[in-house]
């Protein structure tokens, strides 16, 4: 039979899924791996599920990779309001700056406010739970939000590191070290990979 | 500690990651929701994954929905060898042709290949599971994935409809029947906003 949805209820999910579309049009600092043009955020957000399922034995202990995966395909819902704000911009303060976090939270109320209630406010609580990453779900979700970026720019030339002039010990302290506490073993690779190309001593 | 992965295992998955990558330069017919420009695969594969999450209640009885967020995740990846194949492409004919069925399933063999043995053919199967629609997942997955660019058309004018002249009866034979397979609670609620569109008797 029909599961039981009140028409409402599922008038409010397609209405989410519909503007959910515009992340689409969120573009990127980043480039596609071949360069073409930048990635907007709702590919990334799938290439990062992809990642998570594709490399979910890296996680470290107790990670549930389901739940990753669920945290990384809403992770960036918050840009359809506020835009991409890229982690070397701005010297590297504009991402975490306490302006971006206010109106991020502000977007994660309005966008996940536009579900059902309950379902609303779980999805809400999930994306806080990314933001702070500390929980071991949310600490992996993080190393894979910060090292697919870097894939693309190994592979792509350069890319934001040569738009914002990015040094090897930028990398090491805005991106390395947060892919290596979820990470470790994928930044162990990509890392020799990094010191390569910004031709310093591995 | 480092979870175990040898350094070639971590750089086939993270080869065949960046060859993913090209799902994003995959165009479909289907437009984004606001008709601004050709949706590609993969940020669609996103926005179906989302989908699942959003509407997982609408399931039938023994469906694994993590699983069907895999399945939805990777279910386009041949396109990349393949290219999209249109629904309503060729009155219709195309989608589903033997040659269609025998390249899919080659650039299957090409794809999952470049990831290690056990997790390859894992992914691989996964795959022709969903391109089989026989198990519960599938059924559910495929519908998610008839539905979709059906609320793209609606909002955008009527999209891919207008582009191949397809009729009410075409719509309901080649993906209503579909979507009300796996959900028909959905179908329910999208099909009478279809009638509206094509102007016949709800
Ligand atoms: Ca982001």
């Amino acid at each position: 039979g029909v599961p039981e949805a009140t028409p409402a209820d599922l008038l409010a999910r397609l209405g989410f899924l519909a503007e959910a579309d515009r992340l689409k049009s969120v573009y990127r600092a980043t480039t596609l791996v071949d360069g073409s043009r930048p990635e907007n955020s709702g590919e990334h957000s799938w290439h990062l599920a992809l990642y998570a399922l594709v490399l979910g034995d890296q996680a470290g202990v107790g990670v549930n990779l389901a739940r990753v995966i669920r945290m990384l395909l809403i992770h960036d819902l918050v840009e359809i309001d506020v835009g991409d704000v890229p982690i070397h911009s701005a010297n590297g303060q504009a991402h975490a700056s306490a302006d971006t976090q206010a109106a991020e939270a502000a977007a994660a109320e309005r966008l996940f406010g536009l579900l059902p209630g309950t379902q609303g406010a779980a999805l809400r609580a999930l994306w806080h739970e990314f933001e702070a990453a500390e929980t071991p779900d949310a600490v992996f979700a993080k190393s894979l939000d910060r090292v697919q970026p870097v894939m693309a720019n190994l592979m792509s030339g350069g890319g934001t590191w040569i738009t914002y002039q990015v040094t090897a010990e930028q990398l090491e302290s805005r991106v390395g070290a947060k892919v290596a506490r979820g990470a470790p073993g994928i930044w162990h690779w990509v890392r020799a990979q990094t010191r390569v190309f910004f031709e310093v001593a591995p």
